[in-house]
């Protein structure tokens, strides 16, 4: 089993906070929270040979990206050339469009920030993702008791592809630290603050995975 | 919910061990590991206002006790009169005894080194425990997937006593900083060398109870 990366979340000060992020084993560089992305992407592309990914996230799944659908996908082509992997949405009107259009391995994304779906609905969306031409598939929803946590470690086990699990919110947050030792692919962390209900930062993932050996 | 209780476990230099033990909530006394057992004791009873539990496991169950069962027994009675709880395993041919002579509330303890029985068959241990009085029920055993250690969270979350759950050996060695989050009520760590496989040091359990905030 391949050791779970650690992804430093950069955004609006990313170029400052890449500084920060030297114990992350990768960057996401959120062009939705960036004034200049391209700008930024290019910096941070000549600033760190860690592999970068690019993500552009839908207002609908907690991204602020504010032009319209067909902006949003230009800039994420745009920004793929300066990138190692893209994050597209699973809902994204032109998702398909998208990935016929970049040549970097892309990463499908869902997010459920109210709950979670049932496990056979969360099957049929890792199905999709896969389907969708998945590289990884990324599922962040919100467990509503321990139970749902439980069930999305379960659930993570018997992925049959690279899969990143995250649970939202205080009832998941410690998923955060313990998903990878169930095969979760990616950690996210923040540097100077949380981009996600729950989320742990840089420091905290490193903690973990020394605490728990992953 | 009360909040899990971290257990440092004291043996054969407990009394200088104490001192290293301050960010425990409790002290458990290995009467089987120290050499003058009852001096022991008595030096901690006078050293510290915090909870103590007396143990002197048996070696079928991990123990190093060398004398015999009544002997094993009755050093376990006369170092109850200087601790708060008692450890008695389930299996311990004086248990009913032994649980009628001492004033303090016992915990009721089980362990498999080897493996790990059927859920079925863990709810019928954690039947039995409660039948003979446990206030605590203890149960140590050690998975052999990551399965098992989801199936024994879900058993710690349906439990109907206080239960402490321990997965053992490398597999299971994570829950002992999550399973306090599903409710189990001790979490045991060793001061200068691991007394169990997987065991975490106090200082890891700290460091997990503040990053996992339970």
């Amino acid at each position: 089993m391949k050791r779970s990366q650690i992804v430093a979340v950069l955004g609006e000060r990313a170029a400052d906070d890449l500084k920060a992020a030297s114990d992350a084993d990768m960057i996401e560089l959120r062009l939705d929270l960036a004034t200049e992305p391209i700008q930024t992407i290019k910096a941070i592309r000549e600033a760190t040979e860690k592999p970068i990914i690019a993500t552009n996230r839908l207002q609908a799944e907690g991204g602020k990206f504010q032009g319209s659908e067909r902006e949003r996908i230009e800039l994420l082509v745009q920004a793929s050339e300066y990138a190692d992997l893209v994050d597209i949405e699973l809902q994204a009107e032109l998702r398909e469009e998208f990935i016929s259009q970049v040549s970097r391995p892309v990463i499908v994304s869902f997010h459920d920030f109210q709950g979670m779906p049932g496990i056979d609905e969360l099957a049929a969306i890792k199905e999709r993702m896969k389907m969708a031409g998945a590289a990884i598939a990324k599922i962040a929803v919100t467990p509503r008791s321990l139970k749902d946590d439980l069930d999305l470690l379960e659930f993570l086990l018997a992925a049959d592809l690279p899969l990143c699990l995250i649970a939202m919110g205080d009832l998941g947050r410690h998923l955060r630290a313990v998903a990878p030792l169930y095969g979760s692919a990616l950690a996210y962390g923040y540097v100077r603050e949380s981009t996600a209900p729950g989320q742990m930062s840089l420091a905290e993932l490193s903690s973990a995975r020394e605490l728990l050996k992953w």
